[in-house]
């Protein structure tokens, strides 16, 4: 099963230039997507993971699938005002302006072990916040994977540079 | 496990009167996720589910999840604008004024067999749209399935009366 002949590239879309990686053809071809959640898990299987994190709104498909497969729990963040209890909260940069997640204060344990989960890494701002948010609650990060990677656009390093070993299952060139 | 005991109830969220059912604390508890997952794919294990189709967001979590389970793909019913390549449409009533959910267009092959999965269902005028825009790709829909159900607010009656069967795993009396 070759992953990459599974993700559909969609170009100029959301604008001109870039070459939209749309993994919605991933996870309704049931063998890519049975695929991706073992080749996901697989490096964590023995981490002793306590919850998987996944990011609003992509990250909440493969990040629960991961959980279920490892036997943890799993935890969502979300955009602003969607949660329904005591938050903390974390802006990030978008290309204009801002925008804002939040976490549930008291969905993770202090010292619980957490895998970050999303679909693709493009330069890491959420994936940034995603890690300042699990911090607050006091998680200990053991990982995040993602699904695609943009290597140019150098999401990856920024995590590694805050201590976060990650992984990824198929890289694409350009953005 | 008593998967009600894993759900909290946030009095008068979003508003006074309404006693909000926060499936977030399920999701977290390890054991409490996996026997919702088991439960949710039971009933359709031999029934050769080709699609699980999820409405977004909280039905992406259970949704992939169950569908990993089954051996089944993933097909996402998002609100308007946010799938990139060609969709089918429909419009629902909400309490005040109307919303869009939209489908790929190219994500169900006519006459396979789609499962409907969605954490809550009220008075599922959501789970009705998404039953017109299945039946818009020619799906079979066998059934649907949600963690929660508000039987007073009569979604499932509504869905039964439409011809699909509904299972649900959790009843709060009350909206």
């Amino acid at each position: 099963m070759n992953l990459r002949d599974a993700i559909r590239t969609i170009p100029d879309f959301p604008k001109p230039g870039i070459m939209y990686r749309d993994i919605t053809t991933l996870l309704t071809n049931r063998r890519a997507l049975a695929e991706a959640v073992i080749q996901l898990s697989a490096p964590y299987k023995y981490k002793d993971v306590d919850n998987v994190a996944g990011i609003e709104a992509r990250g909440f498909t493969f990040g629960t699938a991961v959980a279920y497969e490892l036997g943890a729990g799993f935890v969502p963040i979300r955009k602003k005002g969607k949660l329904p209890f005591d938050t903390f909260e974390q802006d990030y940069e978008l290309e204009y302006g801002t925008d804002t997640v939040e976490i549930h204060a008291d969905s993770i344990r202090k010292g619980e072990n957490v895998l970050i989960i999303d679909d693709l890494i493009a330069t890491g701002g959420t994936a940034e916040a995603a890690v300042h948010l699990l911090r607050k609650t006091g998680a200990n990060i053991i990982g995040a994977a993602f699904v695609v990677d943009l290597p140019e656009l150098g999401g990856v390093e920024r995590l590694v540079r805050m201590g976060i070993p990650v992984t990824t299952l198929v890289k694409f060139d350009g953005h």
